[in-house]
């Protein structure tokens, strides 16, 4: 299973051949599948697949396989994606003062959990500066105010765009993104906490402990022009009790959360998240 | 550990020597303590205690506990209730057309692991008189109309009263209940399901399907006149993927929603629920 | 996505073309594929697959599958097995007196979850004959002493044998099945209690009490002639403290066991599990 | 809440009127009793309770408490050890080379979610050395072969005295301790992967893996002179499927191991964890 692979993310309208074309695809230039998974979502009439095969013997050229693959996908009207696995994608994590989601995937990172350059952190805050240091990593420090927010952001796409970043992380980025900086920059992940039932407003720990809640949660999703209402990539829940004081749900919620961010950059790193109208599909 | 047992529930604001004063009213009286947990809310400044002590040897009968009791709690300014373990409670049970709770909380009772008398079900629909007729329990068939829905309850309520009900399991019973049913009858039991995020409205398991949620969760709370936002005693979740249709969402959906109803109302009858402000604390 | 469906297990070497080569078998054939999943298990230097296609449409008949996929499958030396969707499974359910996996499985078959015939209930016990009487089954008292063990194992085959079974569900059936039965009849299904760290012998509850465990667990498997060691289909665990006696984790493992073996039943009752060695793939 | 407190952890044998002896004993020298919480076990007809109360306003001085407890406690034959919560304890974190379980104790060690000093690590290998400076924790490193264990261990032994410390935790320390190490130093914490079944000797990812286990555990208990059979303190598990390849099943161990561990190490620095026999009470 050595050598690079490509992988293939493909969503199209569901009718009869589709495996077969796509397998025949990869199968006549001489490629060995060494992953393959779909899905049919029979209510919106989509097929939808995630096809990895090694590029070792493979006849075509890597720089020809998308306009060789255009001429299958076109006439099914085929929306996909394709990526080579050495290439590495290029990461940006966003953050404020919180260190856990930050720690928790440098730490990864490091452990080679996670296959990907993280060549920057991005802040509104001075405070975790000393570890990107530690990391080796370029820390930005750009502060927001109402009245500076508009040009930090066009600052930070610029940085983004420089660095060649493929994915914003936002690891308990504390400042909301405006619609302008996410119809520039469309791959950001973001993790927030989710309640049973949701809390809006200020402090939904606060909330939640007076509601005498007993499970919390933690969401990774995509982020959209909706706040907090894009599609979501992985969620998990603790189960919590009277016994659990403000301090120790927000202590519980910051392990689930950097838990779960993690899961998500993982599985979007491996190309195995695949976004459709507001939803996933997750290939595990 | 055989033989009757008394429990006390008490909470009062929050002092120095509860713990004690307390224990003492129960040693002092020659009985033996088999479970004692309490809690302190420091927030609210409440202290919060269950109290399971065993009647064989305790000095005072029955009837003199009550007002032996109120001695000790009257100038502690706390608000308690006593309960004897060989008064058996007596619940009924609501359901619509769904029988996958009733089922379940018939075959717990049946397999004594719910240590109560079922003497009757309402229900607003017929569909489910076969099975109150094969576990020999009164069934009440009692049709609602917008017309006749304040008449309806009138009958339930005296239903409930000439059977000596103490409480009410809304097993999924489709119908809500009137700010005046509530104000009457006040020990009454909810399950529902619950989703990260929330979906208002009609038709969660498809919205929640739409959206692509991981998890799916079911709530058992008590009801109050804010509908679905009565104190929780219990909640799970289980994890769900874009392979689950509608129809598995629903299934899932249901085994959550009996099991966490049915350790609700096991909780409840084991006087281990004790209920501040809009909260429980459930001493397991 | 109505009408019936077909539906391949197949399992061999690992080499390529193997998707597009039963992709096109089916599309060549005018099939519609509803469901795909494969796995390679690089270790072993296998491929395995699960594909289900819709036979409305498919121009070949439902008896002339078999040799046409034959042709397909010989020289890729697979092993394989096809199912279709309307030939319903017929299940026999062993039991002796605990009656909480009998009920919920026959629940679940009257609420449809699981999609089978079940003419048949045999035991060695008589305790639970009211409830085959209930749900309108055939319940066969077969007694077993070391002495009639050989005899009633000979008749309950011969029974099996007259049903038209096609898998045995030991659901707590508290007699070892011998070598003789199991090679006799190779689909059977048990469930088991599972411990952290494992409890072998007697009275595994009240070891794990002892050691004061903190999960229980249950598990679903295929039964082979090495006790409890056959490949596992499902598996699940509670979280347990030191307030649960003996009897809280009897009853809590009873839960668990009957969710975690109708879970197993529903797999392979819908062609989703693939055993190869001692372990399976299932294509959930 | 706030100011230094006192902690009692008790266990004796179950008779009549203790709770209401303990609190006295607080509450008739002016404590505040914030957190109490107790368990009976039947079976081994054992009381079993922590108290802890408020410092500030008790009239008796530290030094003092024990030989006044001792008074209460001997007629009742009551074993007892008392905590103050200003006395920090002292940590000694015993490694090879997985970084896994030290980088979390030691990030939430700087978060304050652990309250300890933890002024040394000790090693028998060199790897993780350049974690210890960069939290500036003094390193030993101890290399162990077959020849040089007993005078390595007691070289060990010297440390732990030297820097006055309480608690041992084996955060991936793989090499097995002597029995006479165990005997001189009882408090010591280890991690170990748990498996359902259990799976003996070597290389048990491996062997969970060729079984096709669909649950991983992980296990953190006391160390006693019967390898890896000491009083358990938490569990958790994570699912898996087919789909987790041994690298996988490896990862989310570690994942699951440095949680597992750290909550119990965190458990018992809150002294909330009582051991009687060879299981333990968790006051959480």
């Amino acid at each position: 299973m050595n050598g690079s692979t490509a992988t293939l993310l493909i969503s199209c309208p569901d009718q009869q051949g589709l495996v077969a074309k796509f397998a025949n695809f990869i199968y006549d230039n001489g490629g060995n599948i060494i992953h393959a998974d779909q899905h049919t979502d029979f209510e919106a009439g989509l097929f939808l697949t995630r096809i990895e095969w090694q590029l070792n013997g493979f006849k075509l050229s890597r720089d020809m396989i998308p306009s060789a693959f255009a001429s299958v996908a076109k006439p099914l009207q085929a929306v996909w994606e394709i990526h080579f696995s050495d290439t590495i994608p290029r990461l940006a994590l966003f953050v404020t003062k919180q260190d856990h989601c930050l720690l928790d995937l440098l730490w990864r990172w490091q452990a080679k959990e996670i296959r990907a350059d993280i060549p920057l952190i991005i802040s509104n805050h001075e405070k975790l500066k000393a570890i990107a240091e530690q990391f080796n990593i370029d820390f930005y420090y750009l502060p927001i105010t109402k009245e500076t927010k508009n040009q930090q952001e066009a600052r930070q796409l610029e940085i983004l765009r420089q660095h060649r970043i493929n994915l914003v992380i936002l690891a308990k980025y504390m400042q909301i993104l405006t619609p302008e900086f996410i119809n520039h920059f469309a791959h950001i992940i973001n993790i927030h906490h989710s309640f049973l039932p949701a809390f809006a407003g200020a402090k939904p720990y606060h909330r939640a402990h007076e509601r005498g809640v007993k499970i919390i949660g933690a969401t990774a999703h995509y982020v959209t022009a909706d706040l907090d209402e894009g599609p979501i990539i992985e969620q998990d829940v603790v189960k919590v009790s009277h016994r659990d004081t403000i301090p120790d749900l927000i202590r519980k919620g910051k392990d689930l959360e950097r838990v779960v961010l993690a899961r998500a950059v993982r599985l979007h790193v491996q190309n195995r998240v695949l976004v459709y109208g507001n939803r996933t599909v997750v290939f595990a």
